[in-house]
């Protein structure tokens, strides 16, 4: 006999037990339906590329992280690291069969090589969204709201979009001289909330001088209000521009709309990618704030440079699943459940067999779930699977009931019984609300004579 | 400036436009909701593992069709090329953590470098469902059954499961003395549709006798009835056994039911691979049965042999989803559409985005996805738009409207038009249903003052 093979998986990568799997999938359904409620359409790409199509013709930093090879056919192929570049590519390829703005969303699985130690997974979904072919505030707008609502569709209570716009920062440090720093600036300031200001003063001093450091840390404070702090902003930015003007528009709207203490300007956001030119946020759960933004983005003004000369502005934003996920399970919102069963019928007896599985179908046809215990086991297994499949109805169904168009139904949460009653009063005590609305006689009549 | 990288993509790899991408997650999630209310759970595994792991010690013949190398930690790994072996896998390392009877389904991408001229794709998504841990009529039935419902979920008007059972050939093979030819004979029955009988039988001549070509053929083929097929099956496997009492035990089920037309014993369904042990079936569209099956499997009585001593028998099968999808496209039973947006607001006046924002809002808190266009253009483009989009209704608001509590409404596919109404009663004219039923008058009291 041959020997066994381990069945182990790579490090970095996971297998999903049904439980984390209901759960994964529950939370990109109820984003996904967001994104459709607002008008964004899904598409797909692609896990293979070329690499010199994906990797542009440097490569550079992320490089290391790709998962590449030589093809069968001695192609160099790459698995995507993100959605954004195969996106380009997409938009690019396809610009003549689509329309602008173009809204999409696409939910899927990324690669990259990364050091597992930090806790990051080799292996893990992205979901990212954007509106691309226009500039302006109401996109911007858009995708603020889009990440709010989408955040209240998986039932946290609150959240806080920080906001700010990358190009009122940009002028700031070509005010004080310091643009051609901006790359290593941005990336001591983005840390602010891991390491405090002091040691962001005292980072920022050894590439500007003290007065610049202290000036950058003012720059990027929050003040009292919307109102003061873009003053700053605007003062320390040499005056009044269109990108001030931009976030007093999409200010006023959120006003109008009264979502005020949803949304605030928090000019330390400044997002690390050079990438962004625009409006750029992150949002925060109110009741953790400590795991980090779940869902970030900004605008930039040219999203497929590297595939074409058109130039597609467009502003988007990526979710964080997996810290989304541990969130959502330390606030205890998550759905966490072991099957979509709400109906076991126990096996009582073999020759049964096709009124069990009518009596599924029936039940089916109401929009409740259900199965067929698929062997005659004793009855205390049958319970026992029910318990593990955490199913919560049962139905007990024998040759008398069977010839008197009745079943026995059983809550099997709280071993509540209901003897010999119709499928009708089954389905009502199963789903009250299905029971009355959706009433449709014909089924049922067999079980009502 | 930098040269311009063409936006390829690799042969037999493809992009999802947005119409594509709609109508194929549009199957997913009904194959899916067929799936759950049947008692399935979702699962996933990584689509890379190790190449030892997944591909057992041999090998063989699949071997250079999978896409594998060296990562940088110099490990062989695989891209998955189906989502059974991974399943194996799965069951064997999480055996502690679930319960016997499984029942599990998977769609998701899987990855073969075929030759692409046969119309053939390098990257394709299966979908598999299976009920292991348990050998059980039940269990062959329901997975027939589900076949048949995902059919009809799907809207196709009909279908017809063509079933056999593996372990009868197997015994008529034995009886002949031909039991050792059993792959190859597979091999050559299993094409009978697309050469005919008499290539068969020229063909089966060459590796047994003219005679037992002739008695092979007179096996499989499909006699007047249930009875009389079976009845020479029997007969040439040398009489009853376990396995044509399995087939009585299900059509039994089948005539219980009242299904007798949708499912048809016919012997010459072998499916190819060594794999199946028991019943086999596929299953194919009365209006279009040229297309070949859409959906087919079998029962297997050792799942994950490789990985674990226990032995775990089960049944499942798979759908051909693209094949699927091309089937509908022809039946005109695919629904192609281009969003997924039911009200387009036109953008008349930029002052007003937060209102236009709102009245989204409160469109989609009725379920009507709502998107406002993004910038102030003009409105033949707005329109232009819409169409291109395919968006039914479009709302249109100035300032007047907005000071008096109304909206414009416009039927964007008869241009019928309905000036001054509350939202309201534009949302009873767009989802009549919605209007009636669900109304919950909290959000539109602004707009009946």
């Amino acid at each position: 006999m041959a020997k066994l093979i381990e069945p182990k998986v790579l490090k970095g990568f996971r297998d999903f037990l049904p439980e984390q799997e209901i759960e994964r999938r529950g939370l990109m359904e109820k984003l996904e339906e967001t994104y459709r409620s607002f008008g964004f359409v899904p598409i797909d790409t692609p896990v293979l590329e070329y690499t010199d199509v994906l990797l542009g013709k440097g490569g550079g930093e992320t490089d290391k992280q790709v998962y590449h090879f030589l093809d069968n056919g001695n192609r160099d192929v790459s698995m995507r690291f993100d959605l954004t570049v195969p996106f380009a590519r997409y938009m690019a390829a396809h610009r003549h069969e689509l329309y602008l703005p173009f809204k999409r969303y696409h939910i899927n699985k990324v690669w990259r090589g990364e050091n597992t130690q930090k806790g990051r997974y080799r292996e893990f979904i992205q979901c990212d969204f954007d509106i691309v072919g226009v500039d302006s505030a109401s996109s911007d707008f858009e995708i603020l709201l889009m990440m709010r609502s989408s955040m209240q569709k998986l039932g946290v209570k609150d959240c806080t979009v920080h906001f700010s716009h990358r190009g009122i920062f940009n002028r700031f440090l070509d005010n004080q001289g310091l643009l051609d720093k901006s790359v290593e600036i941005l990336r001591i300031v983005d840390k602010i909330s891991k390491i405090g200001r002091d040691e962001v003063v005292s980072q920022l001093a050894e590439i500007a001088d003290g007065t610049r450091a202290e000036r950058i840390v003012d720059f990027i404070e929050m003040k009292d209000s919307f109102k003061d702090t873009l003053a700053n902003m605007t003062e320390l930015a040499g005056g009044l521009g269109e990108d001030t003007e931009r976030l007093v528009e999409i200010w006023k709207a959120i006003g109008d709309m009264g979502l005020e203490k949803s949304f605030v300007l928090n000019p330390s956001i400044t997002r690390g990618l050079d990438y962004y030119t625009g409006l750029v946020y992150e949002t925060f759960l109110d009741e953790l704030p400590s795991i980090g933004s779940v869902c970030s983005g900004g605008r930039y003004n040219n999203l497929a440079g590297l595939y074409t000369k058109e130039e597609l502005p467009g502003v988007g934003a990526s979710v964080g699943l997996d810290r989304l996920l541990a969130a959502l399970d330390e606030l205890g919102q998550s759905s966490r459940k072991k099957s979509y069963t709400k109906v076991l019928i126990f096996q009582m007896e073999g020759s049964l067999m096709g009124h069990y599985h009518t009596l599924a179908g029936q039940f089916r046809e109401r929009g409740i779930s259900c199965e067929v215990f698929p062997v005659d086991k004793k009855l205390n297994q049958q319970f026992k699977f029910a318990e593990q499949k955490e199913i919560p109805f049962g139905i007990i169904c024998g040759p008398e009931e069977k010839a008197a168009g009745k079943v026995n139904l059983k809550n099997l949460s709280n071993r509540e019984s209901f003897e010999g009653i119709t499928l009708k009063e089954a389905i009502e005590i199963i789903n009250p609300e299905e029971g009355k609305s959706k009433r449709s006689p014909g089924n049922v009549e067999l079980f009502e004579k």
